[in-house]
């Protein structure tokens, strides 16, 4: 193929498309239009160097811009914004001008949800979203002029905001309008732990006000800024303009190769709804690993070449204060927002033997069907719950059923796990429950029987 | 089912197996029989009640006997040796005479390999396998007596125990015959890590000596204790002696209910080569959890319940000093040995986002079919090894392929992981050779069709 390669958004999924664009034809021109003055960086990581334990926001970028421009040959351009596709044209206008292209992908990230704030008298309120306002945001930090913060949402990024600026010595509250944290992520009985987890974090300096009415604690004169963190939208609106399908919260939608339904769009990463597996359609489920596999399949199809992109199955982990929150799949929520037969199973297992100096609980939820479907699972502890939530992610994405899952050979010793590790120890819990259902259901004669 | 089980060890696969049988039947009677003066001990723990980080042996036992005769009611008898099994009589001889039974759990676990040692010239050796073997050594170090010791083998036990001995300040020395750490654990790339760091710890005092008569240092008047790790075999002479069939090492083999080749004769726990998945045959893998799982099923079977065991696929884990160690499925060089098509892919991952304080490096090694079919893997790091290996060991019992594995949707946060997850990181380099691979093996035409 020859011709132009036309990337909108330099984050992880356009330079990832870029760069796979790259490796399936030396010879494409690619143009990567970037609004923001910074290029492959990790926004992931904007809490940490917040916090202080990432000293520069360079260290947050995957490779300069100059690896990029002179290693790779990609034409990267920052402070570029986009104003208009015309998939008929092949054009996109921009505000240096106009540019052909012969395909084009859609890489414009997401935008943080807005607040109608009150006036705030001129204190400074943020949304995290770009590395420029993390900058803005740590840069007023620095002058010590900040004593105390309100955090608006306690969804994980509000969480990650609030720990950040904890850490920083901030006397932090946060405000959610539900009646508890991490509404998106977990269901409320691992949410209570974080909950509770929070609270003793904040007891000394700061609060956490759930089901209060955040907007009006903003008009406190006494919070010196104002962080809003009330959730991501698809940034979608140049190629929904264009006529791209949207789905799921108004992202893209895409087939498993991330071609739109304009001809020649392709797009990837958080501006799109991919394919969620458990779901069986798609999904909005805005996460790093997910924009750099998909901008990758993106950027290999777009250039010429075949991949294809298998679906998530809805997996994230976030870390709050000292604690470990994990899920993948389905909450017991969404199974049933979705419409599914499911049931939870809860148990409290162990990081280590429980003899072994150190053994910390883990909160587990597993969500499945009655009839043995796997649905999703939740985990919550001070250890053993970020990574751990991986291996119930394979069972999901190989479509396992609780038997199964409790049929795995998972490593055992004593520093590490119990003998029957927490993926274990939910799976015989949720075996023991549907026997004793079917049991039940089949009445007085199998009683009789026994 | 009205009758007697009598199950012939108390350790975790025999207690497993007594209470599985109560929870299906209330009024079978049920003798356990055990050698030791401990049941329900949790062997993989010896090492840290060694190490004084689990101040009492009881600390180790799952429950108390007490538990299991008034709650479970067990005839739980300790210190009783049984001589003698007739299938055809059914009964069992032991020093307090015979015992008829209606069914019999074989569950006499493991014992250690032994060496002809010279004469000691009255210093004391051990061969740490029961909780007696341990107390013994405990007991002797608490004297102030042991300031040097010779630890024979560098396998997992080895480590584990010359780390506990280093831990108690004693100057410790390993002495290996083979040229390498974890042979029968992991290929000799990865053990290499571990090498190095075992050297690092034992610098100051003591000492790693591989390729070695181990034997002739024994003979070294310095060591005041010398302790025999040099593995485990099968304990399954009484069965064997009766006519139950055995296979690899020695153990006996049983089918997918733990019925061994005699009528009313089970087996479970580390006397047993249980079906291994992607040897597809019986294997000799003695580990606790298999032990716990087998011993379920046996028990559940043999009180006339039905259950099945899905097999092992080899996973397993050890802590060497700081370092995890992790494996599951085949190593290479198990592959090669299997007469399988085998090939090893290894990267340095990490075990965080690069820019996140405290990442460590995490050596992955995948083994692989050319055709794409996964064999195993190895995993070695200060953190973020031990448990991410089950990842793989869920993929191997799904029969994941290299392309599945490279799907899956694992969680992203910084402080637990990169991006691209080291599991990801692993199968993609896999994929990138498969497809190089592929493309040579093409040849011109192909390139010349780019």
């Amino acid at each position: 193929m020859t011709g132009r390669l036309v990337v909108l958004g330099g984050g992880a999924a356009g330079m990832s498309a870029a760069s796979a664009a790259r490796r399936v034809d030396p010879d494409l021109e690619i143009v990567v239009l970037e609004a923001t003055g910074w290029a492959a960086a990790g926004l992931c990581g904007l809490p940490y160097h917040l916090a202080g334990l990432v000293p520069r926001p360079e260290d947050l970028v995957a490779y300069p811009a100059a690896y990029f421009r002179e290693r790779r040959g990609l034409d990267l351009r920052t402070g570029v914004t986009v104003r208009r596709l015309d998939a008929a044209a092949r054009v996109v206008d921009t505000a240096d001008g106009p540019l052909g292209y012969t395909a084009v992908v859609v890489a414009t990230g997401g935008a943080p949800a807005t607040l109608p704030l009150p006036d705030l008298g001129g204190r400074p309120s943020f949304a995290v979203r770009t590395v420029e306002d993390l900058v803005a945001l740590r840069t007023l930090l620095d002058t010590g002029a900040v004593r105390r913060a309100l955090v608006i949402g306690a969804g994980y990024i509000g969480l990650e905001t609030a720990e950040a600026l904890a850490h920083r010595g901030v006397a932090v509250t946060v405000a959610e309008r539900l009646a508890r944290v991490l509404p998106t992520t977990v269901d409320p009985e691992p949410a209570a732990v974080v909950e509770e987890h929070v609270r003793e974090h904040l007891r000394d300096r700061g609060d956490l006000r759930l089901g209060t009415d955040a907007l009006a604690l903003a008009a406190d004169p006494s919070f010196d800024v104002v962080v809003v963190c009330t959730g991501v939208r698809p940034a979608a609106a140049v190629a929904a303009q264009a006529g791209a399908h949207t789905g799921p919260g108004g992202a893209l939608l895409v087939d498993d190769r991330m071609r739109t339904s304009l001809p020649h769009v392709l797009a990837a990463g958080d501006c799109i709804a991919p394919h969620h597996r458990v779901l069986g359609g798609p999904a909005f489920v805005p996460l790093g690993p997910t924009a750099n596999k998909t901008g990758r399949v993106a950027g290999t199809v777009a250039a010429g070449g075949d991949a294809r992109f298998a679906g998530v199955v809805g997996t994230a982990v976030v870390k709050v204060f000292d604690l470990e929150v994990a899920r993948t799949g389905l909450t017991l929520a969404e199974a049933e927002a979705a419409g599914l037969p499911a049931v939870a199973q809860d148990v409290v297992s162990r990081s280590r033997a429980k003899y072994y100096p150190g053994v910390r609980p883990v909160h587990v939820r597993l969500v499945h069907e009655p009839g043995g479907r796997l649905l999703g699972a939740q985990m919550v502890g001070v250890e053993g719950a970020a990574k751990r939530i991986d291996v119930i992610a394979a069972a999901l994405h190989a479509e396992l059923s609780v038997d199964d899952l409790a049929d795995l050979d998972l490593s055992y010793a004593p520093p590490y796990a119990p003998v029957y590790d927490p993926v274990l120890a939910v799976a015989q819990a949720a075996q023991r429950d549907l026997r004793d259902a079917q049991r039940s259901v089949a009445g007085p004669s199998s009683l009789a029987a026994r």
